[in-house]
Order: structure tokens, then sequence, then C-alpha cells
């Protein structure tokens, strides 16, 4: 069916003025007056709608095209719209129904709760909560791609089906063509018999196969579905999730800081330019002064304070913590957020560990106590980033592995490899 | 680590030439004499290697960077290469060794077989062939993304874990926490005891959800995991796999013939003039004449033929095929050589497929025995794309449902709904 995206009409507007076009979309709003009928529609290329001038004395009756999400085709005019001279609306010459919306349709103009949103997930998609978050998530997909693939970055795709638990959490999704049988007497049988012929997990981490490619393609990064069988149910645990995972060989931990604050600035900057409507409705219904706050993150020096000295300025603060706070305990929220809410006021990244608190991979400091690692708290959020620099001692690495109680065949499967031990690069991030 | 990446050294030479430079990289050839050392050196950013003159006089011993795949830093003054005006290459002030690389170091300077590369997985992506197949694959990548972000399509995430089988073909992975167990009499048991409290699979496509997608931001793609729990071992069949997903409202079999060319031909552009050394690689070591092969499919207007009149082609070619054609029978391997490879000679869209060969989710014809579904082939590989328009008439899609003895559960989990019942628009690619 020919016709234009509604997104190419705002963006082009002086293009388009004066011709004759067709449109398709959904009806977001309708007004009908005795002799002439306004109507919102939106095609999803754009989050602002387009208004639609049906006279009726063209048209004729405009009833059916009244409910709303009812779909449509319009051809007409395009021209300076009368109430806003920049922006630009359509005078109809003829609409033809391509969908009817009947009168039970469970979306209408007006609030709807999330939790009613949940019980139709076939539809909520087309609020405009739901709407802008998907089309923002998007733009901010792009943005990583762009700043990774701009500077030299391959994407890689490690594998999602893999015999490796990368962090050594154990909370591994079991992948199977098995399931539920009582054909098997011992686990060992009934790995045996499965697809591969062996146990095999829905990866937690492409970090292993990240530094693989990055020992020979230099600058990789992954972007890709991490799965986490974590019995939590918070807003900051899922079960599935998207991660980006950049490996860099010959980067150090000061590199690593840079790349990340550089990272997160980018995509934010990219969010700002490109997604004004999205941010804008976030900011009028769910946070006000949304578009600052980020503005303020992307122009703002990330700070960065020891984890040694983090505790210090904690204990020194007077503060009731609920957890107290000593050398060697993990952060936790209420600590995170005094540091970046209280302290700093902007991001800060965290650096230098305690090894027990973090994974077996990280580069081990000369202080035989903390390991080459940072997390990036954020003001209102919390830790968005965790990063380090590698082990390249192989001796250390696996000391590291045995002390945490792991066991080698977890991380390289069946036929343990000796991986990176003809290497002593450094790579991280 | 200061340094920048080699690729920049090749895009900028004359921004370069005559200023000092630090570099990093692996050792990919080597070559000694009395006075001067020569190195190609690799630091994965590039496909190229970048020449390091190292005047022994300067540099003192250069025995310890002789062995391949030993990884250093180097700095030194960038000038035109001796022998080859258009490159440029390094005079070393200064070697740095960072990882040493020992002899039994099991990739060297010679053919290695792809068995004995599968024996070296961590390893084998430093050949020539594996880096270059992986950075063609992040290009092509690249392109995917480029093509439709370009054209207003938002990219989505579609769920991996998911309840529903889109294609009811059963070739689905599950997924538990449970895995063998002796604790549970029943599956029903089972399923209720596992994480989600019911069964659960690796998609096998995230169309479904695309569609509902499409019905909200017209015009969407998904390019992520999929998987199918098939039992064959051919070149053509993994169990995971990436798979791009468009998903467009408002078109119609033309439509998504048109895109379907467009982003094909986009994406070889795009490789043609991003991968030339990739693709030389490729030329040389794998299949002479590869370049204009992908050129002339570029350039080429691809044919089209209907289902019914393919078939009378073939029934008329003479050939003895293995598989006998008769309408309604599904093309083989031999069929689709026969038409790309001797009748088209260039990729050919095959058009309205008898509906009982194809998904229940495709729109059916007025003839009631086809269906507007297309599959792209191409001379020398078989079948690349296949699509069709979405049925929007909510019995018929009941209908061949039922027909194909599909359970409604499958497709929408434990609380089925009644997904597009509200809109009867033409979605499909």
């Amino acid at each position: 069916m020919q016709h234009i995206d509604i997104k190419d009409i705002f963006d082009r507007k002086s293009g388009y003025t004066g011709k004759i076009v067709t449109v398709c979309g959904w009806v977001r709003t309708s007004r009908d007056s005795k002799n002439i009928a306004f109507l919102e529609i939106n095609d999803g290329t754009a989050f602002k709608h387009l208004q639609i001038v049906a006279d009726k004395n063209t048209i004729g009756d405009t009833a059916k095209f009244m409910p709303l999400c009812s779909a449509g085709s319009v051809t007409g005019t395009c021209v300076t719209a009368a109430n806003n001279p920049d922006s630009v609306e359509i005078n109809a010459e003829k609409i033809e129904l391509l969908g009817a919306c009947p009168p039970e349709y469970p979306i209408q103009k007006k609030p709807h709760t999330l939790e009613f949103l949940r019980t139709v997930p076939h539809l909520r998609v087309r609020t405009n909560t739901f709407n802008a978050m998907f089309r923002l998530r998007s733009k901010l997909s792009e943005a990583i791609h762009k700043y990774f693939l701009e500077r030299n970055y391959t994407y890689v795709h490690t594998p999602i089906i893999t015999g490796s638990d990368c962090e050594g959490a154990g909370e591994i999704f079991k992948v199977t063509t098995i399931g539920f049988s009582k054909d098997y007497k011992t686990e060992e049988e009934y790995n045996k018999a499965d697809f591969f012929g062996r146990a095999a997990g829905l990866t937690v981490s492409g970090q292993l196969e990240g530094e693989v490619m990055a020992t020979a393609m230099g600058k990789i990064y992954t972007f890709g579905p991490t799965f986490r069988a974590e019995n939590s149910n918070t807003a900051r645990h899922a079960a599935e999730f998207w991660q980006i995972e950049p490996e860099v060989a010959f980067a150090e931990i000061d590199d690593i800081i840079g790349i990340a604050a550089e990272m997160i600035k980018f995509v934010i900057r990219f969010a700002l330019e490109n997604c004004q409507d999205e941010l804008g409705f976030f900011e009028k219904f769910y946070e006000p002064g949304l578009k600052a706050k980020l503005q303020t993150v992307a122009d703002s020096e990330f700070a960065r304070v020891d984890y040694s000295e983090a505790v210090g300025i904690l204990k020194k603060s007077g503060k009731a913590f609920q957890y107290p706070v000593e050398w060697g305990c993990d952060l936790q929220t209420e600590h995170e957020r005094y540091l970046t809410d209280e302290v700093y006021r902007r991001p800060v990244f965290v650096v230098n560990y305690p090894k027990k608190l973090k994974s077996f991979y990280m580069k081990q400091n000369p202080d035989g106590l903390t390991v080459a690692a940072t997390d990036l708290l954020v003001p209102g959020v919390g830790e968005i980033i965790g990063c380090s620099e590698r082990e390249n001692d192989y001796e250390k690495l696996l000391a590291a592995i045995k002390e945490r109680g792991m066991k080698i065949s977890d991380l390289f499967g069946s036929a343990p490899v000796r991986v990176g031990a003809a290497q002593r690069v450094r790579a991280g991030a």
C-alpha cells in the first residue's frame, strides 16, 4: 500500500507542504462537529500524532473513523497547521477505513494502570507509555552500536546456549530437550541422552568468549540477551535482560573507566537529541526534571573514589546506616545512595574493591587485597556498570578459581582448554 | 595504555605520516636480518597488518619479538611504506614486549584445517579465516541495523524465554531450573514447581511479538538469537542462530517483496564497500569470483515467479529430478537450484505457495488454495528469506490453527489472548 511515514512528514515539513500525500495510521484522538471532523492519527514512526482535518462535504460521514484505534489510510494535502505554524496537518480528500475498532476495545483515552495493562500484553504497546519506552529502548540500542562501531570495535554474538558458568554463581537456566522424564536413573545418564550429549544452560555472560575475541580483534562488544535464574522479585533483577559487554585488549583500569564514562555520556546525549518527544512524555507523566537530570549526567565530570576511601567517608558520615560499614563489606544501596546523592552529587566510579567481593577473573592489585575493578554509581539509580581489568597471570587466575571453590570444567565445559595461557595481555572493560 | 588503533593509521595515512605514534598488537609475521628486523603486527581493528621496521642499533635485540602472536607495543615514526607508496609503516624507536608467545603455540604461519581449529576454539579467532568471518559478520550486523533504522523502524527485543511455539513445529528447547529430578510424579507437577511455574522454552521466532509491536510502532524489526532443537547435521541448520524479523503494518505482499530485495542489496553493497580486505581474503582462499558474484546480486533486478508457474517450468524442464514435481509439493534444493542457476540466473522470489506448505499465520489468497507468501531463492545458496503477508481475518486464522492440529494455548501460553482481534490491518514482511 503506497503511503509515506508520518515521521518523514514531521521531519521534512517544507518538503511536503502543499503536496498531496497518503498516510496510514491508527486514530488516537477524534473530535466531530457539524461540518468538520478532526482526527489525530499515529503510524508508529513518530511519537507525535498527525492531525487530519476532514470536511464532511468532501469525506462524507466520518462516524466510522471516530472510534479510538480505528486503522485507516488518509489522502490529502499537507498544510501548515492552523493552530501551530511550526507543525503540519492534512486536509483530507479521502479516508479509507482499513480496520474498524469495536467499542469494547480495552484501551480508551483515559489513564490505565500498569497493573491493568499487564493483562493486555498484546495491546499495551499501543499506549503512550509503552510506545515511548520501546522507542527509547530502540534509540538507546542504536546509540550503543553507534558508539562502539564508530570506534573500531567488532560486534560479536557470543553463544547463548553454553556449558560454562562465567560468574560461578550457579544461577543458570538449564536447556534441555528432555525436561520431565522418568526414563533416566541418574543425572549423568539424562545429560548424555540430552540434545547436546551433556549439560547445557543459558549464558549468564558472554565475557569469557568476549575475552577470547578481544585477543584477536582487539576491541569487541557484545550486545545480546543474558539470563539469570535469580529467585528475586525486585525492579533491579530480571530473568532475561540485554547486556553490553565490551572487551578491550591493551587496556588498563584507567582506560576502562574512560570508556565507561564516555559511552554513558554518548548514549545519554544521543537520547536527548533523538528522543525529545519520548523524554518529554516521561518528564510530564513519570519523572519531573528528567531531561535536566540527564543533561547534568552528560555534562558532568564523573567522580572517582577508591573503595577504601569510600568506606572511610561512609564511616565518618555519622549516618545511621541499616548495614554497618567496615572495610571488606559489600556496599549496600543505602551506602551507594549516600555517596552519589549526598557526597558527590554526580556519577562516581568506586575503584579497587576487596578481591573477595569480586569475580575470579579480575586483575589482582599488588596489595594482595584488592582487584582493579570498578562500579559506576549514578545518583538516584545506583550501579549501572561494573567492570575490571582482567587477570593476565595464569597462575593467579587458577588460584582465584580454586579459592572460590569453582571447577575449571564449569568454565570451559567438557574439554577444558588453557585459555589465554600463551598470552599475558591486559584485557578489560 | 595510550595507543592508537592501527585502522586509524591506515584510514588517515597523511594525518599520521611523519608523526610519532604508539600502537599495540600481535606479531603476525616476522623476519630478521643482521641489522634490521621486520615485524607485521595486527591489533584487530583492521584486517591488514602494519609493518614495523626495527633497526637493531636503536631497538637492541629483537629476538624476543620474533615468535608469532607475541604481543607488544611499538612507538615510532609513521612513514610512507618503502615498497608501497599507498601504504604506511612504522620506523620503531621503542618496542615493548607485553606478552611472550611460547614456541608450542598451536597456531603457526602455515595452513591449518578447520577440523584442527575446532580443537582450539579459544585461539582460532586469531586466524585470518575466523578473523575475517567475524569482522564480516559485525559489518553485516551493522548494515542490517543501518538499513532499518534509517527507514524509521523501531528495533525491538522480543522475549527469548517464552511459552509460545510460533511455528508449531515442536522443535523447542525447554528452559528449566529443575532438569533431571526424581522428585516429581507428573509433568504437570514438575512444571508447576519450575522457575516460571509453567513450561517454558527458547523462542523459535519473535514474529508473534513482532506483529503485536508493529500494530503500535508501525515498522519494527527484531535482530536476535533464535533456537531450533532440530536433530539435523547440515550446513543449513543450527540449534542457535541470529535472525532478522521485520514486521510492517499497512504492507501487502508486493511491499514486502520490495523491502526484502532492497534490504539484501543494501547489506551486500555495505559489505562490498566496507569489507574489501575480508572479502578479498575469502575470494583468494575460499571462493574465486566472490566479489563479482555479490556485485551481480546487488545490481540485478530480482526475478519473480508464481509457485504454480515455477512448478510448470520445472515439469517442462525435462530434468530428471530426484524428487518428482507436482503442484503442492515442497520445492527441494534441486528444484530451487534449477530455477536460480539455470532459468533465472539471479535471485528470484517464488510467490503464492500452497497454503498447506506454509504456516498458519500467512494471508490466505482468494483462490482458497495458496497464501501470500514468498521465499527468496539465490543462485548457489538457496532460500535466504521467507516472508508473507499476515492473515488479518480472525476467523480464518483460528481455522488455520485448528486445521494444523495446533493448540491456541501453545501460541499464547497459559493465558490465551485474542491477539489482533480488534484489528484488521495487513501486517507482514
